[in-house]
C-alpha cells in the first residue's frame, strides 16, 4: 500500500488534468502568441484556463497572469510591488514564517534600502492581527503575508489586513501568497481588498510548472522576468499550456471547496483522535489551523529517520517544508518549540483523495516505526 | 490536410516526450526536493534528464540548470553575468538581432547604467565577427549573442567570439541564446569557450514550460528568481518535472543533429527550388542560413494576410517571431529591405518531420492565396 500525505509538497495530478496536458501536447500543441489556427486553438485554451481561475475567485480573467512557478509569482508580486511604489515609502511588512520564495526577496530587499519587518507567530503558530496594526505605518509600501502557513497550517489574518492598511494611511499593495490556501479557503481577493495573489497548480492536483498571479484591477506593479510580453507584459515567455490548460482542468473539477473542506475536516479529527491515543506524539499546529495541514512530532526521533523509516513503509510525507529541504524549521523555532521537539517534527498534509484506511494504515506504520527505532537505538 | 510551418514557434512534442510526460503526472509525481521514495523518484528523473541535454552538449550534468522557460534562462544569464561582473566593467557587447527576452534585459540593462553596443546585421542578415572585434574592448563584461537568428535564420559567429573576448584583455562572460540552434546545429560550448547557454525544449518537441542553462565549470553568476534553492540557487521553484522529463525524452529520441539536418537542408532545397518558380516570391535568409528557416516576401501582400489565409488552408507559419506579434521586423529593418519587402514577410520554419508532400501542398496553397487576393484586391 502507497499512502501520500504530503499533499503540501505537490499533489497528484487529477486524471482529467493530465489528460487534458495530453491533448495540448498531441493536437493544440501552438503557441499561443501564433496568429494562425495552430496558435488560435492554444490562445482558447489558455483564456478557458485564465476564465476558470479568475471565476474560482469570483474574479474578472483580466486579473489572472499565468507565471511558471509559484516561486516566480511571489518574486514578481514583492519586486515588482517594491519597483513601483519605491517613492512612496521604504517599509515592508511581512511575517518571520513566510516561505524561501518570499523570504530571499525580503532579504534581497534589504540589501537595496527597504527596512523589512518580520512579524513573529505566538507559540501556537498564530499571528495577531494586533501585530499588523502596529506595524503597518505612512512609509510602507507593501504588505506581504501568506494566507496558511506550508509546515503547521496556521491561518493568518489576510482577510483584515486592507482595513489595517487604509487606517494607517499606507499606500501598501497587499500581497498574499496563498499557495498553500488556494481551492482548500474560499478566497475573495475583491472583497478583502487583496492587491496580489499568489497561485500555484502543482498544490491543487495539477501539474508543477504553472501558476498564477492575481492582480487586482488599477494596480500596476512592475515586470520582472523581461521579453516578448506574454501575460500582458508581466510574464514574459512562451505560456507552459499543457501546464496551464491542466490547471484549468483540475481548478474546474475541484468545485466547490467547501465539500472538499468538509471531508478533509472529518479525516483530520479522526487522525488527531488516533494520534491522541500514541504518547510518543504531540501535535505542533495550532487547533484552528486548516485541517489539510497537521505537524506533529515524534518522541526521541529525528524527522528524516523517521521520514525514510516510513518511505520504507509506503508512507510518504515530509520533515518539513519540501523547500527548506535540510534546514531547521524557522515557523516552530519561531513557535519557540524546545529543539527536540522541532528536530522530530514531521508535517502530514492532506488531500481530500486521502481515505480512513490511508490514516489507519499511516498510524500503524508509525507505530511500528516508533518501536523498531527505539528498538535499535538508532536515535 | 495540415501543414505545421511554424516550428521555431513551436513543435509538435515528440509521442515518446508526450508519453514520458503523462507517466510522469500518473505516477512518479512527486516533488523532487521531497525526501521519501516520491520525491526520490521525480529526482531520479530529474537527474536523468539533465544527463541527457549534458550528453547532447558534451559536458557534464553539472553544468546544466533546468530553467522554466527560455525567457527565464536569457534573463538569469543576463542579469546574473552583469550582478556578478559589474565591478569590472560597464559595457555590454549585443546584437540588434536578439530575441526580445535579450533585447528587454539590455534595455533594462541601460536604464542601471551599463553601455549596450548592438551590432547590426550586413545586408544579407549575416553579422560579421569583425564587427565584435571591434567592439569587445577591456571594460566589457558580457557578450551575448543568439546562434542564429529567429526570424531569418542567419548564423552568428558565436564560436569565434571567446578568442575575441580574450584578445582584446575583457573579463567577459560569454553568453550564448541557443534557443534556435539547439539540436539543428552540433553545439560544443566547451570547445569554443562558452560560458552561458540557454536551450529551450519546446523548440526541440518536447513541452513548453521547461528549458535549461548550460553554465561552464567555475563560472559563477548571480540567480535572478530566488526562493527554495532549487536547481542549485540558480532557479529557484519546484522543477516542472513533467516537462523536464520529456525535454530529456525527446532530446534523447532525436538524437545525433547530422541526420536531421542533411534531410532539412533537402528539405529546404526543394523548397527553395519550388519558391524560385513564383516570380511573386523574393527570399530574404541568407544563402548560408540555418536550413530550418527560411524568410520570404510575397509580393503586395501584407504579412499578416498570407498567414491568414494560409491558415485558412492548414497552412501554418508566421509574419516573423511569435514573440514580437505585431511588431515591425528589427530584422528585417537592419538587413535594409525595403518597407514593402518587410510588410510582406513570412517565416518558414522547418522540422525533420515535414514532408516533401507538405511543401508541395505548402507551394499550391501559397499560389492559390496569391491569385485569391490579387483577384480580389484585399491588400
Amino acid at each position: 500500500m502507497e499512502v501520500y500525505l504530503d499533499n503540501s509538497a505537490t499533489t497528484k495530478p487529477l486524471m482529467s488534468a493530465a489528460q487534458k496536458a495530453l491533448t495540448m501536447m498531441k493536437t493544440e500543441y501552438g503557441n499561443p502568441s501564433s496568429l494562425h489556427r495552430k496558435g488560435f486553438e492554444a490562445s482558447r485554451e489558455l483564456e478557458n484556463a485564465r476564465q476558470i481561475i479568475a471565476d474560482s475567485l469570483s474574479v474578472g480573467s483580466e486579473c489572472i497572469y499565468f507565471s511558471p512557478s509559484g516561486t516566480a509569482a511571489n518574486n514578481t508580486a514583492i519586486f515588482g510591488a517594491a519597483q513601483a511604489l519605491k517613492r512612496k515609502g521604504s517599509r515592508i511588512v511581512t511575517t518571520a514564517i513566510e516561505h524561501p520564495s518570499v523570504q530571499m526577496c525580503m532579504n534581497y530587499l534589504e540589501t537595496q534600502g527597504f527596512e523589512v519587518v518580520r512579524l513573529a507567530p505566538d507559540k501556537s503558530g498564530n499571528i495577531d492581527v494586533e501585530k499588523f496594526r502596529n506595524a503597518v505605518n505612512e512609509n510602507t509600501i507593501l504588505v506581504s503575508v501568506m494566507a496558511v502557513n506550508n509546515e503547521v497550517g496556521s491561518i493568518l489574518p489576510f482577510e483584515k489586513l486592507k482595513k489595517i492598511i487604509k487606517a494607517a494611511k499606507s499606500p501598501a499593495l497587499l500581497h498574499i501568497d496563498a499557495i498553500q490556501a488556494y481551492m482548500k479557503l474560499e478566497l475573495k481577493p475583491e472583497k478583502h481588498g487583496i492587491d496580489l495573489m499568489s497561485l500555484s497548480a502543482h498544490k491543487v492536483h495539477a501539474l508543477k510548472g504553472a501558476s498564477a498571479l492575481y492582480v487586482a484591477k488599477g494596480v500596476r506593479i512592475k515586470p520582472y522576468i523581461l521579453g516578448g510580453g506574454q501575460e500582458n507584459g508581466l510574464f514574459s515567455g512562451t505560456q507552459a499550456m499543457p501546464n496551464i490548460a491542466a490547471f484549468g482542468e483540475a481548478v474546474k473539477e475541484l468545485g466547490n471547496v467547501n465539500s472538499r473542506y468538509e471531508k478533509v475536516s472529518k479525516l483530520n479529527a479522526y487522525l488527531k483522535e488516533r494520534l491522541s491515543q500514541l504518547d510518543f506524539v504531540s501535535v505542533n499546529s495550532p487547533d484552528n489551523a486548516l485541517p489539510y495541514i497537521l505537524n506533529i512530532s515524534v518522541e526521541g526521533i529525528p524527522s528524516q529517520v523517521s521520514v525514510n523509516a516510513l518511505s520504507q513503509k509506503g508512507v510518504y510525507l515530509s520533515a518539513g517544508s519540501a523547500c527548506a529541504k535540510g534546514h531547521r524549521s524557522e515557523v516552530l523555532t519561531a513557535m519557540e518549540l524546545s529543539p527536540k521537539r522541532i528536530d522530530s517534527a514531521l508535517r502530514i498534509s492532506l488531500s481530500f483523495e486521502n481515505t480512513v484506511e490511508e490514516i489507519d494504515y499511516f498510524i500503524n506504520a508509525l507505530k511500528e516505526t516508533y518501536t523498531e527505532i527505539q528498538g535499535t537505538g538508532k536515535r
